[in-house]
Order: structure tokens, then sequence, then C-alpha cells
């Protein structure tokens, strides 16, 4: 029998939060959000964040490179602490590897996930290692830290605060899309190789090197600026659903605002482009509403990377589209669902 | 081709010891311990372990009712945890799981999981979930405390230092070879059948819900009684072995001292225990050494559970077995290894 256990993610974590006996005391924040959140001593809260990547699923080994593998796996979980505003310090990594592994994909793993989380300044500390017959499974987990009630959760947001993202939604799904075509390609692409990239570069490189915001994150946070705050792993319209869902809100989006792959060089149509903006995952960029009286002081863009205001939190739950003619349409969740995707 | 990427797991951790940058400042033990040590603040480190639970390997479908499944996932970190003389706090689960599964085994995973975490007063408070089509994959992370400088570790055995080891070594092998004998019985066994079992029971018992020894291994923390410290999941050859590298000692052990599975009742012979005892993996007890000086203040029993002395740690790297006959051999870890072992 297929898993009928639970229909989707949110309904297997509202079962999962009714079965576990609630928690208090230094428990700030547990099961559902982007990580959990433990009072720690120093000022500090402690974040957890655990992130598996599958082989097949996650990634697929004719198209990711195992240096992709490593740094994707990684940046998962780094998204995750950079959600919630959060610095990342430390990292651990559970490896079930494939039987058929070579000593060189390993090596080339590790040396994408060190080379990003020497770049974050994320120490790895221990893990578990285990060999199997069947497809290669990696969990990252990684701890980092937040001021005492600094950080940011999905929970927060409300009527009439401004909806930001960072950076451009859909390029990643574009860049698996343009990886699936041609997959000789993917080894050539190394993040050295940014500069002068056209689009198909850009999205490539957005695929397999995404850039988690961690100092976005934390500048948030620090600044108080954000009342909410998700990473678009899933995709821009599922990851709006959970953000207002937890807020108890809901939203409208600018169809306009939404800053998508450009389509300079013909590579898609406007219909795709709108769709992999609104559906298309793993871009890790973050998603946060931002209150009237405080949007004045953020910034138009941080280290580079813009912010973009593509829409309004409303009072009533429903999301919505403004397209670009002017209509309004219901904005259904259709970005990634395990439980319902990888089950087709 | 097979994963001659490492010859067993002792090289692997070491060349992952090499290619990670050292780190420095609040970790305070890395790479290669039971778990992970860091300076947490409030008098207190922070302790991190994580393991996997593998379909096919750590648990077989007709044998482990997912109950017991839930119970043994969690048990192997609490036991990390138990080995660094932790109190284990809270628990993060990344499930893999299989397509196949349906809601009841996953309503009875949590339920043994969540039985033994409510136990131990640790609190589930997040994780990572996904469907996959081959085999369930599970990670259990659990974040513990100890008090500053007082944690465990595998290295402090010194020459001279007495071996101990808690309750019996075996039992969980055995058990395993029982339930592969007469499949059917699994679903029999629970927690509550404990008392009035036979050695039979006792050993499907110890295997299908073992118990980490975290009173215990806090107990020879707070008190400092201990010099080094690991848990038998491996077996106590290869334990030990662990144990004497970290340290840079050898040992010798004396096989008639070794608390291995009774023979009543004529389910195994002399020499069948004594390799149950010696190499029989996932028992849970502590393996700990013992300055002559403080063996005087260690109790007989802790909670009920024996502490036997079983040897001594001696200056050259060599571990020797004393037999009952009198002779010397050389004991060669002879335990589970998954570089090794899963490769066969």
């Amino acid at each position: 029998m297929p898993i009928q256990a639970f229909e989707n993610e949110s309904e297997f974590v509202r079962w999962l939060r009714r079965v576990a006996p609630a928690q208090r005391g230094r428990l700030k924040l547990g099961i559902g959000d982007d990580a959990a959140l433990i009072a720690a001593g120093r000022g500090h809260e402690l974040i957890l964040a655990t992130d598996l990547s599958i082989e097949g699923i996650h990634f697929l080994p004719p198209i990711h490179p195992p240096r992709s593998v490593g740094h994707r796996a990684l940046a998962r979980s780094l998204s995750d602490i950079a959600a919630m505003g959060g610095t990342p310090r430390f990292a651990l990594i559970s490896l079930a590897l494939s039987r058929r592994t070579t000593r060189r994909w390993v090596e080339e793993f590790y040396a994408g996930l060190l080379d990003l989380a020497g770049r974050f300044g994320v120490a790895l500390i221990g893990g578990d290692t285990a060999i199997v017959p069947g497809r290669t499974v990696i969990d990252v987990i990684v701890c980092g830290e937040a001021p005492v009630a600094g950080a940011l959760r999905r929970a927060g947001a409300r009527p009439g605060d401004q909806i930001l993202v960072s950076g451009r939604l859909g390029l990643s799904a574009l860049g698996l899309r343009l990886l699936r075509r041609h997959r000789k390609s993917a080894r050539d692409f190394r993040p050295a190789s940014t500069r002068s990239a056209g689009i198909a570069d850009e999205a490539t490189l957005a695929h397999l090197y995404p850039q988690p915001r961690c100092g976005l994150g934390s500048f948030l946070a620090r600044r108080r600026l954000a009342s909410a705050m998700i990473d678009v792993s899933d995709g821009l319209s599922t990851d709006l659903a959970h953000l207002c869902a937890a807020s108890g809100v809901g939203a409208c989006l600018w169809e306009e605002q939404i800053p998508g792959p450009s389509r300079s060089q013909g590579v898609i149509s406007q219909g795709d482009a709108r769709n992999l903006a609104l559906h298309g995952g793993e871009d890790y960029e973050l998603l946060f509403t931002v209150p009237r009286r405080r949007a004045a002081r953020l910034p138009h863009r941080h280290r580079g990377v813009p912010l973009t205001c593509i829409g309004e939190i409303q009072r009533s739950n429903d999301l919505v589209l403004v397209r670009r003619d002017g209509k309004t349409q219901e904005l259904c969740p259709a970005g990634w669902d395990y439980f319902r995707d990888s089950n087709r």
C-alpha cells in the first residue's frame, strides 16, 4: 500500500504536534517551524535545524555533481537557520551512503559541503555514517544561535504588513530544467564561474550552488525589522501559505512585482517565468513580512541582494494573486510537498 | 563498484578529521567521539549526538515491530549522550519513510519513540520528513547537556585503571538470533512483559527495547568516578578498541569476569555465550574505566544494574583476553563496522 498515511506534510505535522507531548520551559519553539528554538543562556537562544537530502528526490546523480550535493545538503539547513534570523555555528552530517559510492564522490561531497561551511564560519563537529544497499540519504543538522527573543518565526505577520522577498525566485527550478536538458554540463558549473554568466548559467548556478541568506536573516532579526519569516524552499506559493497559516492571516501578492527569472535570451515564456517564480522551489531566498511603520528603515538591497515588496498581508485567510492584467485569482499552494509529490 | 572508499569506519573518521578544518573556541570535542561537545554558558556544555537507523540494517521489518524501531532509534542516540555522562533534553527526528509505510506503522513508531522519550524527560522538538521509493532511513538527533568539564570522553583511560561494564553483554545479539528463529513472536514482546521472563524473553526484550544508561552515565560524570567512557553499541571488542585507541593505551580483559548471557535453559553453548558477550552489539551498556584510587567509591550496582570489573588498562597498545583456561590470546575487534560489515 502506498503511504496513505498522511495526505500532505501539513497533516503529518499537525498529527505529530498532537501526539508529541506539549513542551514548556526552555523550549521556545518546537515542531512545525523552520527550526526548533531552545533557551541556552549567555543571552542566546539555540536553533536546531535538520534537513534530509535524498538521492533520486533532492539530487539526481547524472545531474548533480557530488560537490553540488554537499553544498546543497548544507545550504538547506543553513537556510532554515537564516529563516529564524540566526547565525549558524555547528553542523553534524548523517550519511547513509549507497554501496556504489566511490571515494572520489565522498571527497567531492565533503569538499562542497566544507567550502560552504567555511564561508559561513560553520564547524563540522560530528555525525554518523553507514553503507546502504539502496540510495544515498543525507541528513544535515545545523546548530545556530540567535539573541534571546530575537529569533524570527513563521507566526507574527499582521494585516497590513508588507510581504518581501530577497533575490529572485524560480531560478533554481529553471536551472534544474536546463540541467535536465543538457545533462553533461553539470560538472562544468562551479561557483567561480559566476561572473559574466547569462541567464542559463545564472539559473544553473542558482540550482547547483544556492546561497543561503544568513547575513540578511540575522540583519532583519537584529534590527527587529521583520514580523515573520520563512525561507523559500518549497516554492513561494507553498511557503507563503505556511507563513500565513502560522500567523492566522491571508495575503495578496502582485504578480508584476514578483522577481522571477528574466526572459532575456528567450529561454522561457512569460507564463513559464510566472509559474517558476510562484511555485518553483529550492531558491532558499527569504520571504518575510514588515510592519508598515518599519518599512522605511528597510534598505532596497542587502549586501547586493535586492529586497522586493511583492504584496501585503490581509485579515481574511485567503491567498490572492493580482495578475498582470489586473484580474484577481486564488493562489493555490503548488510548490513541493513530499507527502504528495514524491508519491506520484 | 562497491565502496572501496574506506576500509573501515575508523579510516573514514581519520580522513574526515584531516579534511575538516580543526576547530577551536567553543567546540570542546568534535568528530570521532560518541557525541560532540560545545560550550553553552549557564555552567553547561551542550552535547549533540546523531544516529542512523536503516531498514534492512538496523531493523528488519518482519522481526522488529514499529514500536521497537522507534524505541531503538532513539535509544541509540540517548546511549551516546549517556556515554558522555550527559543528560538528554531534546530530540529531532529525520524520517525518510518508505512509500510502503502504513499510517499504523508511523503511529506505532512514534508511540515507541515517545514512550522512551517521556521516560527520560526528552522533548521531541522537530525534524524533517520525506517519502522515499526505497527503504526507510531514520536519523535521530539528541541534544543533551553536561556540567562544564564534566563530560566523559573515550580518551582519558590510564594504565592501571579498572575496566568496568554495566549490565550484561551479548543479550541483544542473542535476542536477535532468537527472533530470527521465531519471527512471529516479535510483536508479542512489550516492555510490560519484563517480569518473570526467562533467558529467551530477557534477550528478546533486551534486543527490542534496550535501556540506555543515562542515569548511570550522569552519576559517573557527576561523581567524577570514571576516567573514560563509551557505550557498547558495536560490541565489547570493537568499542574497547575505540576507547583504547582514543586514550593511547591497551587493555587486558578477563573472560571469566565478563557478564554474558546465562547458559541456563541450554539456549546457547559456553563458546557461543563468550562470542556474544565479546562481539555482540547493540547492548547499549556503558563501558568505562576507573582509576584504582577511586574504585572503592564505586557501588556494585546502580539503580539495580550491576557494575562489573572485567579487566585492566595497560600501557602497551595490545588488547589481550585472559581465557577461562588461563591462556592469553589477542583480542581482535570483531564487532560491527558499517564500512566492512554492511558491504559483505
